[in-house]
């Protein structure tokens, strides 16, 4: 399914200030970049950097003294597998692949040797699969409120389990920390996100789980804020801490980003959320 | 309903050493001291203090390097009113005495204040009063582990909440935490406590409630291990903090404490859990 | 010295709704209170209390639905003893009186159980008296940013040990745990504070020292913005959490509270900032 | 300069369970591994895996119920290189490579997010450079504890702050969150260390810094315990979450570790203190 999308951020540079973004399109199999255009102003030179492991793509510039903006337009093919949640399984311990074992480690915002108990306890006796992480987003939906300026750019996973507040960021970094207890490889993804409204970055989290045709990416959105056929990755990480939009290394003022996302077709469906989705 | 009790506490002193105890029982109109004797050795002159506001009794000596053990033996008519908890309600804010409010407070162990969506969400529509307190307690048996050694005197409620292990001083100070939360005055009392196995200083709290005569204290233990008739309180606080049974100004080593309590009657019966167990 | 001194708090309330005031000055020895008088409006019935320990004064109402404001206005006569610091000293924990021990104890926003390392390391070796407390204000003065919004009413000491930014509320809150945790009895006030800039409700903390007339509360001010002659306290507590100057009891809309202190005579000098003050 | 060294792993299992672990030297530069052995006892199928990041070697497999036993043995040829520290100065936030710029990010047990102030105030006038580093970890040994049994593996930058006392791996993680604050990329390293007393897994930091060669990353033992030049690393990664040196996915009871690094001169020099150690 095709989507154009993209964003616009602007910048009031008061001294030179090196900036690294985040805001392309990751390098991933199942979404296809059909067109893109970034475009700074001033033109500026930028250097780049695709992170083997992830497919996440950087950019840093330094920006002079004065207005700094950037405009980013893409237009991507989204080809995400639907799959029966019902033949989507765990891996133990011991079958996980070596390099996805990282995704099990706590991270800076997700905390999950302290969430242990918690989550055993939980959902220790749910239906291992995607039935399990499907009730781990259930469960953060139902006892998590979803409260703009309820957290800030410290809150991690322990703090929302114990003040049942915040938006995206939170949800996933709490949703990637009960998976991890619970032995499920979880990573965080940042995306543009289509039905998000109102329209903004988004955050989502990836399980890996065994599917029909072997172990794979599975994606979730525990805020049930967006449709999951139309997730455009942007930065896939252990969490927020390492796929910031924006990275300004000096004080600097900023507009409130602008973030879109159209669906190409008229009136193209949602996935039905009784699907589990496979990203890679 | 009698009951003989008492400790025995021994140390170890390097140095002249200042020593704070809260080990006799507090003075308070539901618990009749019929005998009791303290034993110092080395016979030391103690200061005695009586705090107003709870009836606990605070003891001081500076013991002497050398060998220090304290011995305490008391006889007591224990006679918590047994009352029908569905009569036993909460108060409005506005109603509860104002030298009472204090116990909404947060206190260092007991942090409401952090916690005030997650007890809303869990006991907010639990009938309120004692229904609502016991709702409470029941909820921390079924969701934190007893494990000894799970915690140290630096946990607090908020860590148990995430951590979900503890024993009963952490019980009772997510117990206190969730009913300050929800407007309840909660305190904390330490006790000698009737079949508690193994016998040692246990932990429990009081809600201000309203009951068929008047406002008071009811006692709960979020633990289910100690019959609630046979409780004798010590120390009543805002939480752990304040009624250490021994707090040495200074390194000393000591002994495991030795802790008991017996009925007098030969085989008396523990109160009805069913029952409300007012204690002020 | 004399001063005049009040606020005016005004609320939108939306449904009946009780308040818990504490904006009275506090009924203690050193301050005398020549006039006083507190509107409300509409004019309510309310309640009062005065805490025994402290001297603190709590007002109650329930406020129909519609605008409520409450002023306040005093005449005050301020007479701390003014001491030579070098002859303030610290008392021995066996010396402190029984009752005072309890501000020893952590609170919940003065975790000193966990700060006893950094306190000792710190202030182990300075004088002990006056002049290991001035050092303690002097290190927060030096190591902590006033920062207005870097704080809220959930921040604590080890927040503020940590994240080194807040307001008079954190700046005390510091201090009374580097007290604590050096045996050095600290509580907390909430004053009127004369020369503050801008004028606000303000804390600042008393210490329990030995002066040349024996023991008792010293004031000092961490942020170093309020003449110490010139704090007329409302109260005095654990910490914050016990002396908010108002805890609606529901969700009520509030203007930006209206505080003053001015001098009676035109031009008092402020005290000299090397005098102990004493307090109480 | 040449060493022989290892380590002997004993575990009784229960039932079969995986283990991952990562005690083999890693693939670096400036250390040549001349032999190595690895005994696994039962003789079991191990899976390998070299992460190309880092170079850390990961070796997992599923030890049956009874016995098992780890024995690593190598002799290494390190080659740090000694550089002048006054010749080796930091690199600007637009300088540092982009695959080096996630050493920045804070991570589970490095908040350096939040420990911005603390170390801007402390370390933000420090000569830039290995002289800056070097004075982080003076002030971590001058004022930090170490003190085993002071920590546990849920013990993070943030409490070492606060409390004062650690071992190793905590000493690390508030050096590399110090580093990080200050904008430099700082990684955390498990070594066989040479001259460590009593001889264990140990942990020091490596600093992204620019020598007379251009930049790479320089050892730091904020310990102060080990030779630097007789550092052999195992594993390098954001924090200790990534680099345990066992990790059993399931309950089984453990031997303590026993481990060993020997120089093969009779009585070769540790490197002088003096001396910026340039490792990659």
């Amino acid at each position: 399914m095709k989507f154009s999308l993209g964003c616009a951020l602007g910048y009031d540079v008061k001294e030179p200030t090196p900036f690294l973004f985040n805001v392309e399109l990751a390098k991933v199999a199942t979404q296809t970049i059909l067109t893109e255009t970034l475009t700074l102003s001033p033109s500026l030179e930028a250097e780049r950097w695709t992170m083997p492991e992830t497919g996440n793509r950087y950019l840093r510039v330094v920006a002079p003294a004065g207005r700094f903006t950037l405009r980013y337009e893409a237009d991507v093919d989204l080809n995400p597998v639907l799959e029966s949640p019902e033949l989507v399984t765990e891996l133990a311990a011991g079958e996980i692949p070596l390099p996805t074992l990282v995704h099990l480690y706590p991270s800076r915002y997700c905390q999950s040797d302290r969430l242990q108990r918690l989550a055993q306890r939980t959902f220790g006796k749910e239906r291992p699969g995607y039935s399990r992480v499907n009730a781990i987003c259930n469960w953060i939906h139902d006892n998590v409120d979803y409260v703009g300026g309820a957290s800030d750019e410290l809150t991690s996973a322990i703090d929302t389990a114990t003040e049942r507040a915040g938006v995206c960021r939170d949800f996933s970094h709490l949703a990637i920390s009960f998976c991890r207890a619970l032995g499920i490889p979880a990573r965080y993804a940042s995306a543009y996100a289509w039905r998000l409204d109102p329209p903004d970055f988004h955050a989502v989290i990836e399980a890996y789980l065994r599917g029909p045709e072997g172990p794979g990416w599975y994606l979730f959105d525990p805020t049930r804020k967006s449709a999951a056929n139309g997730l455009a990755r942007i930065g896939i990480a252990r969490d927020a801490a390492e796929v910031a939009f924006a990275s300004p290394f000096g004080s600097v003022d900023f507009d409130k980003p602008d973030v879109w996302i159209n669906a190409q077709d008229p009136s193209p469906p949602a996935a039905p959320t009784t699907m589990a989705i496979r990203c890679e």
